[in-house]
């Protein structure tokens, strides 16, 4: 992390946001318990505040994807009564999972095989992402052996919907119909299907235990209708040189971007290298005191342009940054422009940010 | 960073290639200097041991963006005798960058006033990124300042191809001619204009001092035509599942591909949060054993999957990796694939990767 007086760029977490979303969930969904998916750092937040805060808000249950992941999860909250799943376990060495008191959610029969008996373990379900989890055909191979069913200590039989943002896709029903009949071949086990969306998904789909994750961190989890969530995050940029061109002046890499009147160029100190991807050239937007100034030109690696034209010159010296994401663009809109889904302008959070936590915890 | 046996990626950087990319601009540019760009965590390959492989090979001047880069680099280099520069110094405090002895780029006239009379420093111009540097009139306010050139004590005047890769793009000669010009009022000052794709421009362009970056990490610096450079960085996925699948089976969030045969899915443990980029999704490929195995469904957060049905399942099992970038795969052709440049997904390559660095240094 960067001193914020040499940061390009500023990212505030709202932790109090966070816990925020994780009740707004839970009561969607009540009595049905929430777990925070945590992986890839708290989806770029930061992993180690974000299990605090949820932790005090009374998560119990944490999903990351690597036993390292997991490892810094239980660190962080050095609570032994909470629980954390690794989505990922790899193939060797189960047993350092095992042994840091990790729940891997085993997806092969092989990983069966090779999970020590009596250890608690969840047990993956392929109902349609055709990714992870077992089969059909490999429950039944699963259930005819009788020595190795009698050695799994299942806390938990899930599955994961590959179209829930889409209420009406048929995949939905066909996935929840799968995954009714696999969960009642362990009728005393707990099942888990709904991700964010799918807490918006009739209480059919809820099962015991939905597995928060993009909603948490103040995606839309209901794209297309009002978000029920509370942004997070804020990403101010800041500006780093001000420059006035003549009408026919182009700016950037390749030249793409001509002024077509007299115009003033604010250029900010972040790029595709902080993770402000690159397909935002000539798409992108930021606000400067209430003004739209759009992104001009190609972003560099580490700085990007935009004209701040319509700006009044007291405001633009007075705030020295560019909303990147904040009250005027949210997460969405970055992603819309971007051509891909919020997620990934997450995870892609860069490092070289300043990082300010507010909030109980902050 | 991951260890070896739990992590889903595996990045290997050979830093003799490294050196010798860094051997052949020089021989290239000869007796013109060759510099290295080393921001962004050294493209994101890992700065530390980059510096130190190039300052072996005999590179005595490094480019970073910020300060805190800069210490980086003078920590892992510990020879007083190599140059730092620092392209973007925060508009506040240049006395900490005068203190650790980090040569900044200044680009503004305020910079210059601020910059402490007698300390080196290098001067920006710009002469059509319309991004940083003084204009041409900003210049002729500098020159009319007699105090303040008496106080400057300039080691660089440099400024910034826009369209370097493009050798007959006009704005090239339009950039050469206007900083042959600003150079012109500091006779005694050397000059810097080119990156990589300008040392392949003709030697009127690279005065005293080419700033090496995207090839010396194996990007082609010479777009369309065969490559100069050694490539550099291997990525190699762990496969964590492989699953046969029927006919009319679709893949992945939103169900995006649907299997016309009976397929094999392998699936790996790379996603888009480690900056294998979502825009990959039923477009980017792999290879396994000098099969091409084309990327199927979405990527997700921490998964990719690809159709690895014209793999001898021996070889499947023998490798238990599909290589994503190496022999088979360039940065450039995953690049392409995604729409985007080799700088970006170099420097977004992930955190959760086992890093492994070949070559005298390694």
């Amino acid at each position: 992390m960067t001193n914020l007086d040499q940061a390009g760029g500023v990212l505030t977490v709202d932790l109090d946001a966070i816990a925020s979303n994780w009740r707004t969930l839970k009561a969607r969904v009540a009595p049905v318990e929430v777990a925070a998916v945590v992986k890839a750092n708290a989806y770029g937040v930061g992993v180690t505040p974000v299990v605090r805060a949820l932790g005090a808000a009374g998560c119990k249950t944490f999903f990351v994807a690597t036993l390292d992941e997991a490892l810094e999860v239980k660190a962080a909250l050095g609570a032994p009564q909470r629980r954390i799943f690794a989505l990922n376990p790899p193939p060797a060495r189960p047993e350092a999972a095992a042994a840091a008191g990790i729940v891997p959610v085993l997806c092969t029969i092989e990983q069966v095989r090779a999970w020590p008996a009596g250890e608690p373990a969840a047990l993956k379900i392929d109902t349609g992402m055709s990714r992870r989890g077992l089969t059909s055909g490999e429950l039944d191979t699963l259930a005819a052996d009788a020595a190795l069913i009698r050695g799994l200590n299942l806390v938990l039989v899930m599955s994961h919907l590959a179209c829930a943002e889409i209420p009406d896709h048929p995949l939905n029903e066909r996935q929840r119909t799968a995954f009714a009949a696999a969960r009642a071949r362990f009728p005393t086990v707990p099942g888990s299907l709904a991700n964010s969306s799918g807490a918006f998904l009739p209480a059919s789909y809820h099962f015991d235990l939905v597995r928060a994750g993009a909603a948490l961190y103040g995606i839309n989890p209901t794209p297309g209708r009002a978000n029920p969530m509370r942004p997070v995050v804020q990403l101010n940029a800041r500006i780093v040189q001000v420059r006035d061109v003549d009408a026919g002046t182009t700016v950037g890499y390749g030249a793409t971007h001509r002024f077509a009147r007299p115009s003033r160029v604010a250029t900010v100190a972040v790029g595709y290298a902080d993770g402000y991807p690159r397909s935002l050239s000539n798409r992108g937007f930021g606000y400067i005191g209430g003004v739209r100034v759009p992104l001009v030109g190609r972003v560099s690696m580490d700085l990007a342009s935009f004209d701040v034209t319509d700006v009044p010159a007291a405001q633009l010296t007075h705030e020295g940054f560019i909303e990147l994401i904040g009250p005027h663009v949210t997460v969405d809109d970055v992603a819309d422009a971007a051509s891909t889904i919020g997620y990934e302008i997450l995870t892609n959070l860069g490092r070289r940010y300043h990082r300010r936590y507010t909030g109980a915890n902050g």
